[in-house]
């Protein structure tokens, strides 16, 4: 690699890694409303504004008051992190997991493509039915299908194994706002209190929901 | 897997993929003014809005006239897709891709940790130099370091080899507006007219990217 060299700067902008996550903290901090949130919330919020560019999204943060302390101390235990897409897996920061713990996504198993035809629903949906061995006291992290998470929810209603925490942050225009409305609204209307992180509204994905994952695997910025 | 079952409907939402799609397209379609934009743009346009669920972010969109053919015609000829990030990657959806083209991302190179720490950059912008021998012609795919971006064009005004298209759309508070300028007045600059998309200001991301890329892979929705 001897013949690389850096390109001459012609521009003027921050080049060191840990610089930028800090003068990007910061700028969040200064710009957005935190005050209100449950305690611990407020690094993970930061972390998700800091994964999508706006500020506002704060405003549609919905945090069950034991998310922070119920996903955190599921990680430290070493649960594994369950995810819908690859691309929420491809985001979780491996080094800031506490226990090496497994990130899982199963839409790519070979039995998804049959049961999601057999069961008249997409194959996002079908994979959340391959987590029931591992939902007992996971951390699900949903940022890209609406359908993986009202079928979730379907699940728990059925009886499956409660996890831990949900961080659900589907994206979109078609069942995305409805599906976080009943994930917020899980234990009045069922009677099922999982802690739960959601987003109101069409804004999630996968970026969102990494940032989320990777804030509460660790209280340190 | 013969024990698995559906678990049973308690919310009404669509639950066929296709289905999900074409109603997606059909509400970004009706919400968002695609008129102006360059030919084979609206495509591009409505798959970038639809992995953001944000109808408003096609006002910040800057496509060059020659993206979209030149992106296409790239990928036709079986040029690799460059990657700043493995959520980028992992969001190409390859089925989509037109010659089963390469996605390439350097960042877990062995080589990135010391050129990074040699020449005082992150390593997303360390692994754009390893790009080096696969820049040519190639689809540039930048959705999350502004450093990378930067670094990018920094290669571009040394002398470099041109890629084919340049996809910058980094997320971010710090550099990332002021790197997707910077792209978009490449050729005033420094005239070095390489066609671009960009999105201004601080919104972007991986998600976003990759679904540029998924657009620009096949005309076809």
């Amino acid at each position: 690699m001897s013949v690389l060299k850096r390109p001459p700067r012609h521009y003027d902008y921050v080049d060191s890694g840990p610089a930028i996550y800090v003068d990007s903290f910061a700028t969040i901090r200064r710009e957005t409303a935190l005050d209100g949130l449950p305690e611990g919330a407020p690094t993970v919020a930061v972390r998700m504004v800091h994964g999508t560019g706006q500020t506002d999204l704060v405003h549609d943060l919905v945090f069950h008051p034991d998310l922070v302390p119920a996903a955190r101390a599921a990680l430290e235990a070493g649960a594994p992190v369950l995810a819908d897409a690859h691309m929420v897996a491809s985001g979780v920061t491996r080094a800031r997991l506490p226990k090496d713990n497994d990130v899982i996504c199963l839409l790519r198993d070979p039995a998804v493509p049959s049961l999601a035809r057999d069961w008249g629903t997409t194959r996002s949906a079908a994979a959340v039915s391959l987590w029931e061995p591992h939902l007992e006291g996971a951390v699900v992290a949903i940022g890209n299908a609406p359908t993986a998470l009202f079928h979730l929810l379907e699940m728990l209603i059925d009886g499956a194994p409660r996890p831990a925490a949900i961080v659900g942050c589907p994206v979109g225009f078609i069942g995305a706002a409805e599906s976080k409305d009943a994930l917020a609204s899980l234990a009045a209307d069922h009677g099922i209190d999982v802690p739960f992180l959601t987003v109101r509204g069409r804004r999630g994905g996968s970026a969102m929901t990494a940032s989320a994952v990777n804030a509460l695997a660790q209280e340190a910025e």
